[in-house]
């Protein structure tokens, strides 16, 4: 059996207890939550271990020297957070290390009622949810204010991305810190050069940081993040600055502390991005860390660690495995060679959405947009204004919200637009709520000219990406889940998308789930087969519309039917189900709606167990129309 | 009868005609257009003059001198819009005068098929809707990269404002079009120093500005934005750069023309940001440009101006005016006596969101963030997590769109913060779609946790933040009706807000409407009477909390009527009436629901004439449920 290993608390307490000089013993430290965090992520299945890595040695100092009381109640506590909340596994190490949460966390990362996937306060020492990006000075300016109202002393210690420094937020939330004067403001940027997949230079360039910070009225500083020593001293300087923010630009390498997870890969993506490692790289990274810390600890006249070893879970095993955004990027590719107005925008997430093979074959008409989502709907506006038909990317969390008002700016000038939003929906539960999408319907529906879909398998995703280019004057949202999944039901046989109206996936007698989506029609079908073994027979419709309902349609399709489940993969507030629901008020009728959906802030977890949390698994939505049927 | 007075087409053209030196032709020009853009805004009832004065002399060199075939479908034309939009008065007047616009248009700024308020691409020669600000730099980059791919040249001139460069978008655009080289591109920021209510530097200074463009890689170069020969240098120099955008920081006076618009108001606010000026300022204003284009005349012996008369339009008389911000204002200020760790929040719209009385009395609490939506939403986060209670403001439009995503992040942290929208609704429909809050409903009802109240008068708006301050655990987001309008019903005896419930305002047998806010109601209330007459009897419930409503309560509310109508001040898509038609879906009844809202990106143009358009009438309203009614 594959077994992974971590750093027990009783030998953390053993090198506290041993390592006399502070500095040797942060870099020992970083190094075994190094090892503690590989091994959360491997565990888990899924994490960011490359930006975990690149901040561990700031973090660990921060922590273990220079913050006083840090993150707790006190009048002079300094504060530590990172804006960018990637790193939140290595936070976690150090957390558990320094006996400030529970160890048994160890192998709950990204667990129901463990630690989610970004930074949440409903965990010991964090004190604000990050992960949407570039949000973190703003939220340390407002706690400083906050701080000074009440008489409160205390340093904001900000850790941000350089990919982040994309975000126009960062920007506009560094001249107000310079205006008040909040020195007690520190910026730390973890420059590791590489953000979701490529070189930050290669991605959206950064220019000269040194320059734009001091433009904006901050000191600046600049040092090797790697180094404790000098990062030390530039900590101590900033601490007697009394007239202005400081920042900090570490220079740090990405992956830092094994030496293949420090390196782009030969395809000229970075692969240690998020996502877990196999158990082969998972053994080469800890030997080496672990060489590093047994040489640090005799060094120090110290024995070598004892590990604690634990079995690797299994994954989850697939039943027709399929991949929704796989089948749309090679749709998406036969679409340019098509159409030669086709312009393909990506904010950083080119591998995530499938854009590669489009950036390869036309890269004139691939725009890298960084992290920058306002900008890259503005251009998006302007390619169309100029006759481009523009295809803009990004998660569907993130689509939806950060350039809300320029989606809306954009439909206003009536030209067609296709805007795709991946990581649709609940699913995966992993990265916890800033990255479950479970608003965007809500946030886009209202639109006008906006046509929403979101297919049900791969076939249907290649006929959605094709209409909303060939057939759709208008515009489009595509939402797309992105995990792989099962294929449970296959489309009725000579299916073709036909705008606002559904089709039936099973047939049925006593009542109706209308649904959208491969895994909630998943639950919805299996809930279906698992009620007939009970005698109840319920019909299973596909409907891909999720704003602009076929009403007569919706009528004819549901005539038969007393009781009628709508199943939202959303919000249950403004998701498909409501304008069901709202359809049908329209007619008088002895017909009654029921509406299934999230009903609370997604939980972060592995994916089966939050969707039984949430109810939207098909044994908890089998009993539920039950209890309905009476 | 007060008169106002424009110069005539025929005019223009003598004075084009006789004028031979090109640089001096543009000066006497510019002040035509100001003579016009006065009138415009004068007949019109709003406008906003400042930014157009201030803005005149850059953009009629543009028009007159710089550009090639401006703004015209051709392979070489140079393209000009403004991304702040404000100075679009001053572009229309502009238009008209070099007869690319219909000189008819004169009388229809603001007026339903006349000139919207903001820029709209429907209009000849608009070629971006603007006025949600800083989206312009954006888009003259996907115009460009259209360009390069179509094998075009042309060069594109885009007007900033200077309060809006505090938008984060701004910045986000900035480095992408260095990186691009995108020398095609000249921003010029219209640097007049003032921004709505007050001078830049009180509202959110800009520090360095130079240092901070050139850190990002653009050229950059200052000049006097009133010298013609000045800006001719600075056009011809950036005309010859190959391998960078740039940028010019024209320095110019808010108001430039009319010497006593060219100042802040006695009590610190300037008074020429938007709005009409009197009849008595007009003529004053008019006097003072009239004789400086007549003096110019004169020095090349040219006769004076021959103006038009056109009589100045009555103003809407009230019935029993209200104005709900007021009431808010001033129990806003009472709640703050009360609460000490209530903090208010402004993003420079403190006037018309009723804050300066909250700045006087506790300037320590009370936050000016400046052009700068996601900052200040993300700051409030701050200030919650720190145990303040944030009330954060600005028009709703903007508020629920630019930081959707901040609010978002926020209600994850279950921390109590309160979001007033104002300028909610289909009106005032003079500024144009950018300005109507027709979308936030939708936009924010499904933030976890956020209680949406609309009041319909001013003692229910008394009641609603008061609620929201003393009584609601959670959030609430405030949308609030800015114009002054009719009170044409009461709330009934003893009424008292009660979380998810209405109230009756009139009784009806035949069938009930339910709405929010003072306009709708007020339409509604006077459907019902006038249906009264011809003997139908129409009951008309407020129901003021907009995405939880108490359903036990609407059932009962509406046991006895067969017709429900519902009357959204917001799009149909994702308004109350959604949330209302799919409540009622959940029992099997013999009622229909019918929806009313707005249908198609709202019309710019006058009130009365606007809600007509959309069918939200009281006259139309009663025809519509009277055919409903059979």
């Amino acid at each position: 059996m594959e077994r992974l290993n971590y750093v027990p608390i009783s030998e953390i307490r053993r090198v506290k207890d041993g390592v006399k000089d502070p500095i040797f013993l942060s870099r020992i430290l970083a190094d075994i939550f190094r090892i503690n965090t590989l091994y959360m992520i491997t565990f888990s299945g899924s994490g960011h271990i490359g930006s975990s890595f690149s901040a561990m040695d700031i973090v660990t100092l921060l922590w273990t020297k220079i913050m006083r009381n840090p993150n707790e109640n006190k009048v002079d506590s300094d504060t530590y957070f990172s804006s960018k909340g990637h790193d939140v596994p290595g936070l976690y190490a150090l957390l558990m290390g320094l006996e400030k949460l529970d160890f048994e966390y160890i192998n709950k990362l990204r667990r129901l009622d463990g630690l989610p996937g970004h930074p949440d306060v409903e965990t010991p020492y964090i004190v604000a949810n990050t992960g949407s990006l570039g949000m973190g000075i703003s939220k340390a300016r407002g706690m400083a204010i906050a701080n000074r109202l009440d008489k409160k002393s205390g340093r904001f210690y900000v850790l941000t991305g350089d990919g982040e420094l994309q975000e126009g937020q960062i920007w506009e939330s560094l001249q107000p810190a310079a205006n008040g004067n909040f020195s007690e403001v520190t910026v730390i940027v973890d420059h590791n050069k590489i953000q979701s997949d490529l070189e930050v230079k290669n991605t959206s360039d950064l220019g000269d940081l040194e320059a734009k910070f001091k433009s904006f009225g901050w000191e600046v500083a600049r040092c090797d993040g790697h180094n404790l020593d000098a990062l030390v001293k530039v900590f101590d300087r900033f601490n007697k600055i009394k007239d202005r923010p400081q920042v900090l630009i570490a220079d740090t390498v990405k992956g830092k502390g094994v030496s293949f997870m420090e390196k782009m890969g030969g395809d000229g993506l970075y692969k240690f991005h998020s996502g877990a490692p196999d158990f082969e790289t998972y053994q080469k990274a800890l030997t080496e860390i672990l060489a590093r810390v047994n040489k640090g600890l005799n060094d120090s006249n110290q024995p070598p660690m004892t590990l604690v070893e634990v079995g690797l879970p299994e994954k989850h095993s697939f039943v027709n495995q399929q991949k929704l955004v796989s089948a749309y990027s090679d749709e998406l590719l036969k679409l340019s060679e098509e159409n030669k107005e086709l312009v393909v925008l990506d904010a950083d997430l080119m591998l995530d959405c499938g854009l590669i093979p489009m950036k390869e074959k036309f890269p004139d008409r691939y725009i890298e947009s960084g992290i920058a989502e306002q900008d890259m709907v503005s251009v998006a506006g302007g390619l169309a204004l100029r006759g481009k038909l523009p295809v803009v990317h990004s998660f569907a969390c993130f689509l939806s919200t950060r350039p809300n008002e320029q989606i809306y700016n954009n439909a206003t000038e009536k030209k067609k637009i296709i805007y795709t939003g991946t990581l649709a929906g609940l699913l995966p539960a992993t990265p916890g709520h800033s990255h479950q999408s479970v608003r965007d319907i809500s946030c886009l529906a209202s639109v006008p000219g906006l046509h929403m879909i979101q297919p049900s398998n791969e076939a249907e995703t290649r006929m959605a990406i094709r209409w909303a280019v060939n057939e759709n004057q208008e515009s489009t949202y595509l939402r797309i889940v992105s995990i792989a999944c099962d294929k449970l039901f296959e489309l009725p046989e000579g299916y073709e998308l036909s705008p606002g109206k559904g089709a039936l996936l099973r047939g049925g007698r006593d009542a109706v789930i209308i649904g959208y989506g491969p895994l909630m029609l998943g639950e919805a079908v299996r809930a279906s087969d698992l009620l007939a073994t009970k005698g109840r027979s319920l019909a299973v419709i596909n409907l891909p519309w999720l704003n602009k309902i076929d009403e007569e349609w919706l009528m004819s399709a549901v005539r038969e039917f007393k009781t009628i489940f709508t199943l939202d993969d959303h919000y249950i507030d403004f998701g498909q189900g409501m304008f069901i629901g709202n359809a049908l008020s329209k007619i008088k009728s002895d017909k009654k709606v029921i509406n299934f959906g999230v009903r609370e802030i997604p939980r972060s977890g592995h994916n089966a167990e939050v969707l039984k949390y949430h109810g939207l698994d098909y044994e908890s939505l089998a009993e539920e129309i039950s209890s309905h049927l009476g």
